[in-house]
């Protein structure tokens, strides 16, 4: 579906080929920046930088100074900016969620990044802010829901997508933990159907090791990202780039099998 | 479920790890010795003789002395040997079918070969003398059955493989063609339902360059084996042994991830 796609920095979101991104989840500006180095070197479409790891998270212009470096380190892959609540399988930070949005849109201001990732599970209210902020500073707005304790009904999973994007996602975006191999196959149900219905790009996968599988496979349901290893992982289940880029490239060849 | 595993020539059919077979597609003894020659060198673990293509199949004596050659040129690679009729997908051949049970009876108590694919969809009484003459002579026998125009619902799948079960197979295969992507996750939704119901291996796949990722990850999903191409494809969506290799050991990897 071309017309869904979101081209940036000269990749394809939503095209054909799902991309790979990789996290950082580095603690300081210095860990962060030499997990760059490494990462880059891999190759991936896209950063995602999980800024509920910083230590200086609390720190605006810490955070836009690490942001900048990291801007200039990655070259012209495009940035995922994210804060990950505990809720949803984040790291606990210091700062409230008022400040969280606060700090979305001192970073949007910037520049520096090319996506936000927001749980659409936060308040309404600060939903909508993340929203018209993301929209006046002209960066996408990925809506997210993450389960690491089951994987919903399909129906469910569907309203997730679907809820994304009529709150004004560029993106929506669902991770959920299976018990059974049943459930690997729902998520992967749910992102065909709400990628039939829908109108956005989607982010889908099935976490830990059952579910591993879905992010290898995924773009070919209708998951148009995948997240990789580069130097750490941030979710149970992500395998390394280069296995993930070889896959990809077996799927691509077998499309004219 | 090691329960359900076939132990043959030092591998596990139904174990954890799916195997690799590559069929032989070759029309006279020269062609498919030589082909027989390449496939080995790219190391599958099963290899499938499709003596539909065979020029001779009208010939007892030709169809033992290829086979016996064959045996010897694979070493220890088990041997699946298949008449696949035109009905689903197979060559045009010169003897009718009461002749094909005939061979296979020939065949079987040759000892040259260790499993027997056999249609479910022929004839009652053919099906009935392939499994007694199997039996007798202590080779496996695989009841399939292809659809190469569609994939029919999820429940009539998960009946091909239980009647195959019922008829007393020692492995139950299902080939169908998707249309469309949901058709792809009924296929593996089919073979997950069968594989938790059933008592013997299976191998199932989606046909063609949509479900061949089916090829790929249906080990995942309860399919016990899948086709790749050493020298000749014999279905659509057949990928090379070293990409289905490949995808196979990411998801080895991936278990522990």
């Amino acid at each position: 579906m071309p017309e869904k796609a979101i081209d940036i920095r000269g990749r394809r979101l939503g095209g054909e080929d799902p991309l790979i991104c990789s996290p950082l989840v580095g603690r300081t500006h210095e860990r962060i920046l030499a997990e760059a180095a490494v990462v880059i070197a891999k190759g991936p479409d896209v950063i995602e930088w999980r800024v509920d790891y910083f230590d200086e998270i609390g720190d605006t212009a810490a955070v836009l100074e690490t942001g900048r470096a990291l801007r200039a380190a990655v070259g012209d892959a495009p940035i995922i900016f994210t804060r990950r609540s505990t809720r949803e399988g984040g790291e606990r930070i210091a700062i409230v969620d008022e400040e969280v949005v606060a700090l979305y849109d001192a970073v949007g201001a910037s520049g520096l990044v090319d996506f936000v990732d927001f749980e659409m599970g936060n308040a309404p209210g600060h939903v909508q802010r993340v929203r018209e902020s993301t929209r006046a500073h002209g960066t996408r707005l990925i809506l997210s829901y993450h389960n690491f304790g089951c994987t919903p009904g399909v129906d469910f999973m569907v309203g997730r997508f679907m809820e994304a994007e009529r709150l004004g996602a560029d993106v929506a975006k669902v991770a959920v933990m299976p018990r059974n191999r049943r459930d690997v196959l729902n998520l992967l149900s749910a992102t065909d159907e709400a990628d039939a219905k829908g109108r956005i790009p989607l982010i889908s996968m099935s976490m830990g090791p059952l579910g591993s599988v879905t992010r290898m496979i995924g773009g070919v349901f209708g998951s148009s990202l995948s997240f990789a290893v580069g130097a750490g992982s941030s979710a149970p289940g992500q395998i390394p780039i280069a296995d993930l880029g070889a896959v990809h490239e077996v799927i691509r060849r077998a499309r004219g099998a």
